[in-house]
C-alpha cells in the first residue's frame, strides 16, 4: 500500500526534488552547492513577488527559526501589534517577549480572522510601528486577506512581517506591490521541498538597524553570505543543509517551468473541489468560506482523533487538530507541495469512509461527485 | 504535478522498491546480490502456490524472453494447443513457430475468453500433448479461470503453460495444486517491480527433456545456477540485472508483509470499484463481467487515443488499445504493482473528464460515486 | 570522473545514508520518523558515553545553532572561561556576548592548543564557574585531550561544555566518565550525516536553571519535546530535519553494527597514515604530532588555495585554511564520515600531484608509499 | 565501510547514473523513456564510431543475449572462423552450435592472443565468410589490436564481429573506420551503466539476410522498433528495461562531455599505473604487456581465491580467475566504469596487503608508489 501525506507540516513532494537532495558527496564549496543556493534565493525572491530592493535568506533551521530570524528586523523601543488567527500566530508572542520587544495581540475565534476594521481601530490609536499577521494560519486553515488588509495597514506602520510559512508558493504574497516589509517561510511547507530550511524575504531598508540580541539570529551577520551567495561565490557563516537546499531549488525549477500562477490555480481548484466535496459528504469545513486557504483545510467531527488514526491505516496521513479552543474537535486536511487534483478525491474518499465508521452520518459518494463536479467545471475544458 | 502512471507496461512501483535497487555498486558476488536473488527465487514460487517441486528462474529479458526459453520444455514432436483471447496470446504463434514446434490456435473476440467446452472438444481428439493459455490477457484486460480449466485440461495434456505476466502477485495461480506445469511472468507487471527480469517457475519433472533450440533460452544451461542461487551460492551463467533483483526482492518482501491473499483482495476491489464506476459513468468496459480481472481494465470509446493523449495531459498515463480488430476503439487501465483503493477514483476522475471533454456522453461524478460506494462496500468497517 | 568529498564541512557519507533520507512522504507524525528520531537520540547519548543522567537533544539547524542553545545552561551572573585554539574556538565570543554572558578567553597559537597548566593558572584564581573548549579545532586539526583537561578542570568549575562538531563518532568523548556537563555536535561532520540537524548532549542537573534568552534558543522548550519523542510519541515544537534523521538515525545504525571502538580505530589509521604520509612527501602537517585529531589535518603550504584549486579538478575536494594568522598558507583534508584506509591514498597521491605542479618539493610517491606502510602495519593482519 | 567495487561484471557506476534509472513511474510510452531511448541508441552509435550505415539496438538482456543476437545475421551456409583468448571467447561455440552455424576455432593460451599471422593463414585457406573475436578477453583481461587484425581479415570475410562487451566506451572500436561488421556490448561493463541492456551496432547492410532462428533473437524483428525508437517514437516489441536505459542514456551524456578520448585515455593511465604497480610489487600480471587491456587486469597468484576473499573484507570486491587452465591461480581486477586513478591506489593497497597476508613476498609500498609515478607522469602537469 502506498502511503499519501496530506498532513500540515512535511508535504507532499516529489521522486525528483527529493532524490535532487542527494549527491556525490556535495560539500558546500561545490559549483552544484553554489548553484542550487543561487538559484533558490533568487526563486525565492520571484515567488515572493519582491525584486532587489529585497534580499533573500536561506537559513538552517525551520520556520520558527525564521520567525525569531525576522523579529530582528524590529527595532528596540518600537511597538507591534500582533493580528492571530490560531497557534501559529500565536507563537510570535513568547518570541517577542523572550527579547523584550512590545507587543499587542488582536486574536480571531478558530475558523474567523481578524478584521480589517478591528485592526484599523486599533493602529489609528498610533501607537504602533509594526504589524505582524500570518497569511495562512495552520492550525485552522483560515487565510487572510492581504490584498484588503496591507493596503490598511501601510498608512499607519513602517514595518509589515507576514508568515507565509504556509502559503508562500501556493498563495500570491505579492511583497513589492502591496509595500511588505518582511515574508518569512520554510522549505517543507506550501513550497514542497524537505524540512530543514528557514526562509525570509526582507526589505533591504529594513536591515539598516538590526537588533543584534543574538549571534545566529542576527540578520546583520548573513547579510555578507547571502550577497555572495547571489553572486554564485560561497558564503559560509553556518553550515547550511546543503541537501535540503539541492531539492528546494529543484522547487524553484519546477515552479519556473509550471508557472506561479498555474500552481496557485492548482492548489485553489483542489480546494473548492475538496472543501465543497465535505460539506455535500454532509461535513463542516471549519473555516468561513471567504477565508479557505489553497493549502490547509480543517475539518468539524466529534471524532476528529479517531478519523485521523482510521485514515492512516488506510493509507493516508491528516494531521489532528490543534487549537486548544477545539482539541479532539476537528482534524486538518494539508493540500500543500506536489499535489494535483485527484488529492482532493483522496482525501475525501477517506474522510467519507473513515467518518463514517466512526459514526459521523455521511452521504457515502456524495463528496467525491461533487468534489469531481467542482474540478471539471474548474478546468479549463479545450 | 505528479505523474502517475496506469499503464499495462512498467506497473506503478514505489520509491522504496526502487531505491532499493541503488547500491553501492553491488556486484553478482556480493552478500547483498545473492541475498536478494535467493529470496528472489523462494518468493517467487510461494507466490505462483509452488513448492520444490518446482524449479525457479530469473533471467535477464522480459516477458517474451520468458515465453521463448520456457518453450524450450516443449519436446520435439509433440504438439500443442495455444488458447488465445488477444495480441499477447498470439504472440506464441511466432516463436512457436521459429523453433518447428507444432501448435494449433483457439482464438476468442476480443472481450471474450475461449470456453472450457471449446477447449475440450479440440483436447478430446488425443491430437494435444501440451496446452498454452494466457491468464490475464494484457490487450483486453481478459482474465480465464483457471480453476476452471485447468482440471478438464489435465485430463488430456501432459504440459500446461500459463503466461502469468499480467496477474502473478495479483490473482491466484497456485500453480502446484492446480498441476499446472509452468507458469512465465516478468518483473515489471503485476508484481510491480522495474523492468528486466523474465521469471519462470517450472515443474522439475518438465526439465529432463529439454528442447535445446538455443544457448540462452536452453533451460538447461540455468538449472545448475539457479540451483546453486537456491543455496544463496554465485550461479553466474550471464548477468543477472542485479538492480532490478534486489528492486523484486524487496517486492516479495512486501508481498510477504501484506499477505498474498491480502494483495490480490485489494487489486479486486479496485477492480470492482473501477469497472463499476466507468459504467456509472456511461462507458463501457471490454471484457464481459465475468472475465473482469484484477490488473488491466479495457474500457470502450470511439476517441480512445483522444483520451489517452488528454489523460497524460492530466498527469495520468493510460495505454492504448492494441488489439488489431479495435485498434483506436478502447483504451486501457492497468491497475497492477503498487496500486490502492484511490486510484480507482483517480482514473475515474480523469476518465470521466478528458472522455466528456472528447465528446463522449458522461455522467461527471457519476463514476467516481459509485466506485467509493463499492470501496466501502467492500471493505471491512470494523 | 568521480568526485570525493575530504572537506571539512559536510562530509564523506555514503549512499545508503543519504537515501535511507528520501522517503515516502514521511510526515514528523509516521512512525517510521518516530522509529528513527527514538534511535537517533539514544545512539547520541551512546555515542558521546553518556546515560540517562543526561538528555539528549536534536534541533533544526547547525552547529552553531547548538553552541548558542547550549549556551543557555549558563547562568546570567556566572563567569565561563573559554579555551580556544581557532576560529570555531573563536566564536563563542560573539554568541556568549550576545547574551550578556561574561567570558575570559585563554588562546593557542595555530597549530597549538591551550596547555592545562595555562588553563589551572586561570581556573585557580576562583573567578570561573564555567569552562568551554573545542575538542578538535576545525580551523587547524588540533585536537585536545580530555583526558587529561578534563579532570583537572573539574576541581574548579561547575560546568564544563565541549565542542564536538568535528569529534563526536571519530573521538572518544565519554562525558559521563569525565564529568562533562555538555558536549554538542552536528549532522554532518564527524557523525557523516549530511547537514541540518544541530545536537546536544547535556546534563540533566544542568536544566533546572536554564537562561531563558530566546524562544527557540531556550533548551526549556525542548525538554518536553525530546522526553517524548525518547518515548517514541511525537514531540512537536519546531519542524525537525525529517530526512536528516532518517539519514542520521541510519549512521547511529552504522556505528552500531560496526563499534564505535572500531570506527574511532578506523579514523585513527587513516590519520597516521595521512600524516605521516605528508611528512614522508616532504610536506609539513601544521599541528604538533601530539595533537593530530583523527577527522582534520591541515597541511602547510604557500600554494594552499592553488592546490585546492588544483586538486579539485582531479576530482577531490579539500577546504582552504580559514585561520586569520595563516591565509593561504595552508590547506585542510577533512577525513570525517564514511571514510576508509584507502582515502589516504587518494589524498596523498592528489596532494602529491598538485603540490609538485604548485611549486612545492615533493618527492613523488614517497607519501602514499609511507601511508601504504603505516596502514599495514596498524592493521590485524591475521 | 565504504564498499567498492572492481568487479569486472556489474562496474563502478556513479550515484547520478544510478539515480538517473529511478523515476516517477515513467512507462514505455512516457516521453522520459522515449529521449532517454533515442539518446542512448545515438550514443551508442557514436561510442562504437559509427554513422547511419549502422543500426543500433538496445535489447533487455546481458551481453551473452547480444551475443546469440548478433548471430542471426550471419546466413546459413556461410562458414566462421573464431578467435578466442579465453572463456568469453569460447562462449560464441555453443551458442552457434545450438544454431547449426558452421565455426572452426583458433584460441590462445591464457594471457596471450591469437596472432595476425595465425589468422591470416586460416583465412587463407578460403573457407571463412565470417570472422569473430573478443577485443578484451574478460577472464584474462587481454586486449586484441583491432587496428592490426582486423584490416588484414577484411581482405578474406565478408562479416566481422567483434565481442566489445569489456571494451566499449573504455577503448576505440572505430567500427565505421576499419569496416567491422557489428560490434556488441552490455550496459553493465565498460559503459558503467548498471545490467539489463543488451547492445548492437550493425551493418544495414548486413540486416538483409537475417537467419531467423528465433523470435527475440530474430535481428529483423527488432529493426522497425529501433528505427521508431531514433525518431523518438514508441518502439515496444518486448518490454525494455526502462530504468537500466535512463542509466544509460546518463552515461552516454556524461561520456559527450567527457568526451570519448579523455575517457579512454584516463583508463588507459589507470590500467598502466596498476599494472606496473602490481610488477613493482614483486606479482605479474597475467597478460603480456603488449596486450594489457584498458578494463581488465589479470594478476597471477597461489594464493588468489583466499586474496579476493580477504580484500572483500577490506572493502573491495575483484573478481577470481575463471579460465580453466588457471583455476585459483589468479585474480581479476575490474577498471571499467566510473573508476578515476585513485582506484589505482586502491586496488594495489589492497592487493600489497593481502596478498602479504597470505603468504606472497610483497614489497609493501612499492606497488602504490610506483603506480603514483606513473599517474604523476602520464597526467598534463601545466
Amino acid at each position: 500500500m502506498q502511503r499519501k501525506l496530506m498532513h500540515v507540516g512535511p508535504s507532499f513532494t516529489s521522486y525528483r526534488v527529493q532524490m535532487a537532495g542527494i549527491g556525490e558527496n556535495i560539500g558546500f564549496a561545490s559549483p552544484e552547492f553554489l548553484e542550487a543556493m543561487k538559484y533558490s534565493l533568487e526563486g525565492l525572491l520571484r515567488v515572493a513577488g519582491a525584486d532587489d530592493a529585497y534580499l533573500p535568506f536561506i537559513l538552517p533551521g525551520s520556520g520558527t527559526v525564521a520567525m525569531e530570524t525576522v523579529s530582528s528586523i524590529l527595532p528596540k523601543g518600537t511597538r507591534t501589534l500582533l493580528l492571530t488567527n490560531g497557534v501559529f500566530g500565536d507563537r510570535w508572542i513568547p518570541i517577542m517577549s523572550s527579547h523584550g520587544l512590545d507587543l499587542d495581540v488582536l486574536s480571531a475565534e478558530p475558523g474567523k480572522a481578524v478584521t480589517v476594521d478591528d485592526m484599523e481601530k486599533k493602529l489609528e490609536t498610533g501607537k504602533y510601528q509594526n504589524l505582524i499577521m500570518t497569511h495562512v494560519e495552520t492550525s485552522t486553515g483560515v487565510r487572510m486577506d492581504l490584498e484588503k488588509i496591507v493596503p490598511v495597514a501601510r498608512r499607519y506602520v513602517e514595518r509589515i512581517i507576514v508568515d507565509g510559512v504556509a502559503s508562500l508558493g501556493a498563495e500570491k504574497e505579492d511583497v513589492k506591490k502591496l509595500g511588505i516589509t518582511a515574508v518569512i517561510s520554510a522549505s517543507q511547507k506550501a513550497l514542497g521541498a524537505p524540512p530543514g530550511a528557514a526562509l525570509m524575504v526582507v526589505s533591504r531598508s529594513a536591515l539598516d538597524s538590526i537588533n543584534e540580541f543574538s549571534y545566529f539570529f542576527n540578520l546583520k551577520n548573513w547579510i555578507a553570505p547571502m550577497e555572495r551567495y547571489l553572486e554564485g561565490k560561497n558564503g559560509y557563516l553556518s553550515t547550511e543543509p546543503v541537501g535540503v537546499i539541492l531539492s528546494l531549488s529543484k522547487v524553484f525549477s519546477d515552479i519556473e517551468a509550471m508557472g506561479l500562477d498555474a500552481r496557485i490555480e492548482e492548489h485553489r481548484r483542489l480546494t473548492m473541489a475538496l472543501n465543497e466535496g465535505i460539506e455535500a459528504a454532509g461535513l463542516r469545513v471549519l473555516a468561513d468560506r471567504q477565508l479557505w486557504s489553497n493549502t490547509v483545510t480543517a475539518v468539524l467531527s466529534d471524532h476528529a482523533d479517531d478519523i485521523v488514526k482510521r485514515s492512516m491505516e488506510l493509507g493516508v496521513e491528516f494531521a489532528t487538530g490543534v487549537h486548544p479552543k477545539l482539541i479532539g474537535k476537528y482534524f486538518r486536511v494539508g493540500h500543500m507541495g506536489y499535489i494535483n487534483d485527484f488529492d482532493a478525491l483522496t482525501a475525501l474518499s477517506v474522510i467519507e469512509r473513515t467518518a463514517s465508521y466512526c459514526g459521523e452520518r455521511v452521504k457515502i459518494g456524495e463528496g467525491v461527485r461533487r468534489a469531481q463536479e467542482v474540478l471539471f467545471e474548474m478546468t479549463d475544458r479545450n
